[in-house]
């Protein structure tokens, strides 16, 4: 949705001045578009490029040294009317031609035309360069039908660079026409996009699924067909663009992978992995991909992936430097490549001594313990998700389900290699923390260190022993984490859970009823948290009720202290 | 909504697998992060930065030389792990000490104060910087609890830009906790985020509303109201950034507009024009302004305004040449700034030379007839966009308005200059094309220019006369804009309406009667096109009508020769 403005009519011509302000280095305003600041000398043939707004960063911002002398800008998914195209060309040009560069659309096809002919008129060489990369908009056997996408950016940055180097506009022109003949682009959309100030999208795709070769303004696509998984459409995106390749194309090619408005930068990264990995599978060799948002379609949800067929003369060009708003080529300050350096050790865990046997079995009980705490979290992962959601991140499930079976793992390897009761649950709490990730996984590692470290590997840990343990644990979440009871976080439910547990152990009685008191305080700690005492069913665990809002950490603590329950000595 | 991934565990790693593939010349990857590819001379003090994923270009897309050494890289939305932090610091510190620098969120201090903590142990002078720059977050008073946001980028540019110039660890640091005390960010959401994978959004914004001062994780924000122009949007956050300002700041101010990941670049721009307005206004320099999407969350529909209160240090630092994925800072190649060049002269309108008595007043007719077709075009306008939306770009009812609005004004200044019927003609085409833009404001330019020289400004038309110029409009169109009848333009209903006029008037009809079958049978080309042939109410003017699927080109020309038909000598 496109939510700021303040006047529709004028949105592009503001966004316009907005860039103009922003890159006064790059850019400077003209009546229609922009010029390259920096002073271009005579003789150079001019390359101009536009088309209609609400393509950022097509047009203006690919104006500067090795790219464009000029982008002429009309207003959103409109053609810049004929005069604006002849005023902004007639002012870029040099005395040595003019390349005037746009999509293939009627719009643009009629106004840069016409624009050309007054431009002769006035005695300036100029020649037309439609771009035609999209291949879903017509069969090869037609390819001058075809629209101009994201392919613009290759053919422009090709035919800017030649410019640079001081080629004729005849030698310009035709390096241009090689590239575009050489470019192929093709893309899905998920979603459509919204004109400034319009109560609703200018198109829509049905909701799961994606567009194949839908145009950037909605023109018809091939087909509809549910979303895929990125690697998938990375196969439909490859492969349909090699089977267009050119006749003459070898393997080296230029690549575009560009997001439409929406889609998220790491998205395409994702993305990404899977385009360059099959490209290399294919046999090519990808020459400095962009990645990002290149020819966008206001807010519409999707991506293309172009390709540049290189030769010797066209890959020099992709490389050479320019300075741009949008891509920059060339360093800044040339810095040296890392040498292979040698790398820091990584911290290899203590080769385990082996504990004795009392405390070797308590170690193996430790580590059924665990596993059974990573099925009963990984099944319990979506719903405190949803709870996390409500108040925080919502990755509350996902990083104690990924930090409770990597503390599962470790735990079974060490005590598989004999290792006692404290260094398995040490090794529990250092894979917990490396793996889970966020605030949960830190306190969950810091907390099962304290307790290890409490135990020993000599001898099987007794009731008191537990208690300490689990009041040591307490006390570390305490001091590093920083929460206190009531902070809504799983102190809410420890702190009780502690309280309780020590409390009986002290009056003496057995351990599994202690910590069945103990594990009920917990969970009424995690309910508490936020008001709502639910008085019924208390006994059960946690994820078999119905949830109210709460704290996910507290909640995910009480689950715990009652899944270990019956691997209680 | 976040469409493209693989699996949502392996999102954050894979995103940063493909960035790493991208940006080989300034980053390679190490367990947990990058480090930058560039070798770093030993006794440089390292800055290393780092967060939970979902939030590119943070981090790793500002890791290069004079920027950060190093990015540490969680899972989406989740700290990464103390040991995660502890190894890529270790691996980018060069014997001079590390600064660590995150958002203040409890995940990020625990994980990245407990790396500290590890790393002294190792023997490496490390200091920690959580920046805390929203000001919704908290209130002045308790500013060491305030949320980093995209304030983050400001003080990692200057810190890391200090370390670049061999500055030691203290002075660094002094640097840059300076540089986070003059930082204050403030920003609105439009709309929540979805996790990849996610079937729903983690929070919403309700539809029409902003939510002022929302995290970027969804944590709450200060008020919901509804969304405002752009200009006034700038209002709210320049003003409360200024109510913010740190007791010893200047009038000179680094600011960054901030995209959240789903608000358009252009969007961007055309706030910034208000925003930088409002600030110039309010006293303030401002210093190289970022407008762009710099710490985004994950699809999120929102931006933040940060300002930085420099001093003569600090805008060093924010000005220093820096090379990275995102931010380069410096020029590839030196380019002078172009002469204040003699701009060319604006092709200024012939003056009115005045027609023939009879003439004249045909021409005022004509004005009168262009004024009343640019209120039919005005009425019609949305009704026409939305037919085009079915099968175009949904601007064609703008265009027409736009130009008609135009060609009426020129018509009707012509007319009170004395001009004949020829020139009125002509005067209004050539407006209509310079201000419509897109292809069918050249049309019809083309089209009026070609009828207008088939009249004088010596005599008033006849029918014979404006037979002959709606043909040779006609042929204008046809030769200039490759249509043909049967491809869906207005070609289907301008061809039969010249059939009809031309071969009527031949019969010797008169002109009304003669162009109300014209019109009828512009109607019906208008409604075949689409192979939709309602048999009723043709007589009406087509914006009367329930439209189906048609072109909006025939339509618009179908309304035009209806409405001008009252208007006939």
């Amino acid at each position: 949705m496109t939510h700021l403005f303040d006047d529709p009519e004028t949105f592009a011509a503001q966004a316009l001045q907005g860039f103009c302000d922003i890159h006064a280095r790059l850019v400077r305003p003209v009546p229609g578009g922009v010029l390259r600041a920096s002073a271009t000398p005579r003789g150079k043939v001019a390359l101009v490029i536009g088309g209609g707004g609400g393509h950022y960063p097509a047009f203006a911002g690919y104006v500067g040294p090795g790219f464009a002398d000029a982008a002429v800008a009309g207003d959103v998914f409109a053609s810049p009317s004929t005069r604006l195209v002849h005023d902004v060309a007639a002012r870029a040009e040099r005395g040595a031609g003019v390349i005037l560069g746009y999509g293939n659309y009627a719009g643009d096809v009629l106004n840069f035309g016409a624009a050309a002919e007054r431009l002769r008129s006035r005695g300036i060489d100029v020649r037309t360069l439609a771009i035609t990369d999209d291949v879903a908009s017509a069969s090869d056997a037609e390819r001058a039908k075809r629209r101009g996408v994201a392919g613009d950016v290759a053919v422009f940055k090709i035919a800017g660079a030649a410019a640079e180097t001081g080629l004729d506009v005849d030698a310009v022109e035709a390096v241009a026409r090689r590239a575009n003949d050489r470019t192929r682009s093709f893309g899905v959309a998920f979603g459509g996009c919204t004109l400034p100030g319009a109560a609703g999208p200018l198109f829509t795709v049905t909701d799961g699924q994606m567009a194949i070769g839908l145009g950037i303004h909605g023109e018809p696509g091939i087909a509809e067909r549910p979303i895929v998984a990125a690697s998938e459409l990375a196969t439909i995106l490859v492969d349909r663009l090699i089977a267009e390749a050119p006749a003459n194309g070898g393997p080296r090619v230029a690549a575009i992978l560009n997001g439409l408005g929406s889609t998220k930068q790491e998205e395409l990264f994702v993305l990404w992995t899977a385009v360059s990995a099959l490209l290399r599978t294919r046999g090519f060799e990808i020459v400095s991909p962009l990645v990002g948002e290149y020819v966008t379609s206001l807010d519409m949800e999707g991506c293309s992936l172009t390709l540049t067929w290189l030769d010797e003369e066209l890959e020099r060009f992709w490389l050479a430097p320019c300075d741009t708003a949008v891509l920059t080529v060339g360093t800044v300050t040339a810095a040296p490549a890392a040498d292979a350096e040698a790398e820091i050790e990584d911290e290899i865990a203590a080769p385990v001594t082996p504990g004795a046997p009392a405390s070797q079995a308590a170690g193996q009980r430790i580590a059924v313990a665990f596993t059974d705490l990573a099925a009963a979290l990984k099944e319990a992962e979506a719903e405190l998700g949803r709870i996390d959601a409500e108040a925080g991140d919502g990755d509350h499930g996902q990083g104690m389900a990924r930090g409770s079976a990597a503390a599962a793992q470790a735990a079974r390897d060490a005590a598989e290699a004999g290792a006692g009761a404290a260094s398995v649950l040490a090794a529990a709490g250092s894979a917990w923390a490396d793996r889970a990730g966020g605030t949960s996984g830190a306190i969950w590692g810091l907390g099962l260190a304290a307790a290890s470290r409490t135990l020993s590997d000599q001898a099987a840990p007794g009731a008191a022993d537990i208690g300490r343990a689990a009041g040591q644990a307490l006390q570390a979440v305490l001091t590093l984490g920083g929460a206190r009871p009531g902070d809504k976080t799983l102190v809410d439910a420890f702190h009780p859970f502690v309280e309780h547990l020590t409390g009986a152990i002290a009056e003496g009685q057995p351990l599994t009823a202690a910590w069945t008191k103990a594990a009920e305080a917990a969970t009424r700690g995690a309910e508490e948290t936020a008001g709502l005492v639910p008085r019924l069913g208390r006994a059960r665990p946690l994820a078999e009720r119905s949830l109210g809002h709460r704290d996910a950490g507290a909640v995910s603590f009480a689950l715990c202290s009652h899944t270990v329950l019956k691997h209680l000595p």
